[in-house]
């Protein structure tokens, strides 16, 4: 049985449900997202293989979520470096940017001399709302991802592939296929074009959400707020 | 060496902190205190131990710590049943029990009558802010948490207790010793006289501010937002 997906437009109102009859804030929401990449990322990178994380920040929800993702792995004892070019003026994402600030957590300007020194990259530029060309100065950040030595964990979406049809065919991300990809509450249609580990993150959907979007809960274990699964959904 | 506290006074003055020039918002630090008391809940009761769990939750910030909680027991699996009598009109403790309806958790009216059935009670009805005496209709709440026959975790504070001085010497509250406290960010005085199983959680201060406040960053491990700790706040 293939695995259950959720559409671009799906998505979008599943996010408008939760934020609204749902009654979640997104500072929830993305609390919990982020939390989910910091775990997927301690799994696939534990400490021992290089404390040097460096997140990619795109400007909108998928941005939020790094944050969020590096302000824990700060609390964990790795030493995130934030790569943040276009910053709104959301007063959400400046509170995100304070509490990384007060953990001595360093912004830098540079992504390619950054990725130079990096262990490991989490790609938080653009989220399941992605959809047409991708704008400066982010086409030069995802040419150096497609080409980076070390592993790259994407959150939702592979920054600049479609969010329903997977890479592009030619240009900027045409050669971008990230090591991991978080999955935020459900698979997006790109699923089918992804090699790597695939985990599925952001343990607050109710079941009868999750029913009514046509997919399932996630067969999260214990605590645990990630879930790894195969090409089929099965945990792994 | 003794273990460090936060007085009332100080717990409270860390909290407003936090909420200004640390930028976080209460739906964040809400969702990650409970989220450290699910996690105390599962580490000392569980699913195997029995999965109803019952939540008595007061009217202030630590019953909104306990509603967090149940949501994540129950995406753990548990059932937990809530006893929340005393419902102020903020908007923030509306949406989380929202939240927990939609996940088809019970609320109930009788608390003696629901801890027959209980396998494990939360006690989140008062924190760090509360003095004086417990008022109606939480006496016999207390009464009963502290001769139940089941495990009692409290959040924060032992319900009645007196943050700085502990358990009233006499009256509703003298004869309550919960199994399990959960300390959020740092102990609290009343831990002197405490003799059951310490845990901190709240995994959100900054080295910084722990420093200003005169508290050490529990030795939290991996991924954990809890650890347990000894009389002298090492980890066990």
């Amino acid at each position: 049985m293939a695995i259950k997906t959720l559409s671009a437009k799906a998505a979008a109102a599943l996010d408008r449900e939760l934020m609204s009859t749902g009654a979640f804030s997104i500072d929830q929401l993305m609390e919990l997202a982020g939390l989910s990449v910091s775990q997927v990322v301690h799994r696939v990178h534990p400490l021992s293989k290089g404390p040097r994380v460096l997140v990619a920040v795109g400007p909108g929800n998928n941005g939020g979520d790094g944050l969020v993702a590096a302000r824990h792995l700060r609390h964990y004892g790795y030493e995130p470096g934030i790569y943040y070019p276009k910053r709104p003026k959301n007063e959400l994402y400046q509170r995100l940017t304070k509490q990384l600030e007060d953990l001595e957590v360093p912004f830098v300007d540079d992504f390619p001399a950054a990725l130079q020194s990096a262990d490991h990259v989490v790609d938080a530029i653009f989220g399941f709302s992605f959809s047409g060309e991708v704008r400066e100065p982010f086409p030069a950040v995802i040419n150096a991802m497609a080409e980076a030595k070390v592993p790259v964990t994407s959150v939702d979406v592979p920054s600049s592939w479609d969010v329903d049809e997977g890479p592009p065919k030619s240009g900027v991300g045409s050669n971008f296929h990230p090591d991991v990809l978080v999955s935020l509450t459900a698979p997006k249609p790109l699923v089918k074009h992804f090699k790597g580990r695939h985990f599925i993150g952001g343990r607050f959907v109710a079941p009868a959400i999750a029913k009514k979007y046509d997919f399932e809960v996630p067969p999260y274990q214990g605590i645990d707020q990630i879930v790894e699964v195969d090409r089929d959904g099965h945990k792994l």
